[in-house]
């Protein structure tokens, strides 16, 4: 299992938007999700709209193109593409940065 | 069990020295930390030093009190503090910014 974590930026004047939109996420979402590998998936937001994403995965490569491969999910990133910021407009699960694990206890 | 997310900021000109400290944390800091109930525990950098850490505990309340009782804590903390900027030279345990958890997905 890869522990992963990600960042993107949300818009400031749109996280309250933000936050509701994922309080009510598609059950098609979710189950495309959990079907491409994606466990013990997190989203925590800072309030400049700085975003960590933090997912187990049994393999990240196959977790992202899993998901590109499915309808939901470009249904849901074109939606939510204006969020963004610092991505040049592309999706979000195309322009997400990847962090380094520095350190690790179980 | 409460997953916590936090953010803190080591200074970019010792990102390398802290990073090779973390493959070596020492091991009454690990036992400590676990004793604590500190539980699947990483910490990921951003190339700009900003530091994303994730954590799962009974609870987070008692996870930071419980190190904040023990002696090895305050060596690590008083070593580790001037790796830190913008919490004002405070220990990184008494400096990290509790993130919203916004989404969760099992």
């Amino acid at each position: 299992m890869q522990r992963v974590g990600f960042v993107l930026k949300v818009k400031p004047d749109m996280l309250e938007e933000y936050k509701e939109i994922h309080r009510k996420v598609w059950p098609e979402m979710l189950e495309a999700l959990s079907k491409a590998g994606w466990r013990n998936y997190s989203l925590f937001m800072r309030e400049d709209g700085t975003l960590f994403g933090y997912v187990e995965t049994p393999s990240w490569e196959e977790a992202l193109s899993k998901m590109a491969d499915t309808e939901i999910n470009a249904r849901w990133q074109t939606m939510m593409a204006p969020y963004f910021e610092g991505i040049g407009g592309k999706h979000a699960d195309e322009g997400m940065l990847k962090l380094e694990e520095v350190f690790h206890l179980d």
